[in-house]
């Protein structure tokens, strides 16, 4: 870690998944830039995919066109290796970690891990920033979802399990509108209502710093609060519940979001009705 | 008309498609009950339909089968049949209209016609009991949706006509989450936010009359509440919109809703969350 970096807050960057790889353009332009541009030193963790070879190189050609020359993957295949001093090592140099897309479930290897614990301490104190898309996009929450589906709000209609809480108090879900996911999001908020919802749709970010986020990407991010909602829960987890006064923000690019105060705002770039 | 009918409020009941018609359960039972039961005479509109000979038989059936001796159909194929005195006079000694599936562009035709006057009148004042499903469904509306859809909430995502007018200040989709279409029905909604959106699943339908509905059927009814929504319209249609505070409403069998203060209430066989 550099001097300077001490005691600077870092960012999150939360990608719904299929962002543009092939120009430079989108959120992974914005994850280089907040990562130090040319100066970077970006870790791409595979341990979600299946295919990491292919992964990583295709994200090492991607910041090599944003100009970011230092790429370095990190496979982390099991506890052993997220726990290793040689990892911790390659971590604390690093000024961006991107966890890749893949299977949450494999994620799960690393949740408590000392490197886990190294990217939180990090990313608070030290200025890190981290990405995650699609699957990684999930495991930053302090709870994860782990599947589900289908096109009513039921407690059968979602799985979750324990995350990476590199992010507090939200609930994420990915590839959003254009896999039809708001019925499984609201019912993981249904189990636990205290918790924001937040679908990114693919090629769409959330860039968290400061208590705020800001949408970033072509597509929209949904956020679902039902912090004033009533709920109410069927004999059967298959049967579809009850939530009245959930609400609902749509957020396409340039939007911000307070987390504290739950208070969305219109990007600059757009007005207000009429306007 | 029954002299005793006279001055008495009608109900409608709105069917999201797809309606159970095998077993005497579900939407058409109810249908079949606030008609009149046995004494019920019902007119059967198959002008949604392509398929009109059989869809009319298939009804015929599925009302004798709940006890329904009396059932006609009316096909209505241009404003000069449903113009026509033989049609108003079929129309006039019915207890229960139900408007059949299909296409609802083809129910534009009957818009603002004298078969539209006289459903209105009489629902109004004579205790008619109207039922759409499907197609028909969104025509129940002053406006209805014609078409649209895809994943985001922007203008090109739905289009919209005028409807029969029979319920205000609604907008109305159906075979609404099977088919994840709560993204149209928003698209509608933020063009025209003073309208309730109102998304009903397939076997599943509102009983409305009094002021308020209640929920029937298998299914779930969305209720999409832009009241105190901000809505920022980008500059292409195609473009997603942003829109902050939309109040939302998901109601299962037994939920009822206050169509004037718009307020949601869960059905007595739920109890709230704790309960």
């Amino acid at each position: 870690m550099n001097e300077t970096d001490a005691g600077r807050k870092g960012r999150l960057l939360i990608i719904g998944g299929a962002e543009n790889r092939t120009c430079g353009a989108g959120p992974l332009e914005t994850f280089a830039e907040l990562a130090g541009g040319e100066d970077a030193r970006i870790v791409v963790i595979t341990t979600a995919t299946e295919v990491p070879e292919e992964v990583a190189e295709e994200y090492t050609a991607v910041f090599g066109r944003l100009g970011v020359p230092s790429v370095r993957e990190l496979r982390l295949l099991g506890r052993r290796a997220a726990d290793d001093p040689a990892t911790l090592r390659a971590l604390d140099t690093a000024t961006g970690v991107l966890f890749s897309g893949g299977d949450q479930s494999r994620l799960r290897t690393l949740v408590g891990s000392r490197t886990n614990e190294l990217l939180k301490r990090r990313l608070e104190q030290e200025g890190l920033v981290i990405a995650g898309t699609s699957a990684g996009a999930t495991a930053m929450g302090h709870w994860m979802i782990l599947g589900g589906g289908g096109h009513e709000v039921a407690a059968s209609s979602v799985k979750v399990g324990p995350g990476l809480s590199l992010l507090d108090n939200v609930l994420i879900d990915m590839h959003f509108n254009e896999r039809g996911r708001l019925p499984r999001l609201l019912s993981g908020i249904a189990l636990e209502t205290r918790l924001l919802g937040v679908g990114i749709d693919e090629d769409t970010a959330i860039c968290v710093g400061d208590g705020q986020f800001t949408v970033v990407g072509t597509g929209v991010v949904t956020v679902v609060d039902a912090g004033q909602c009533t709920v109410a829960y069927p004999a059967s987890d298959d049967e579809p519940m009850a939530m009245l006064d959930v609400s609902l923000h749509l957020l396409p690019a340039g939007c911000t979001f307070q987390m504290n105060d739950r208070l969305p705002a219109i990007g600059t770039m757009r007005g207000p009705k009429g306007d």
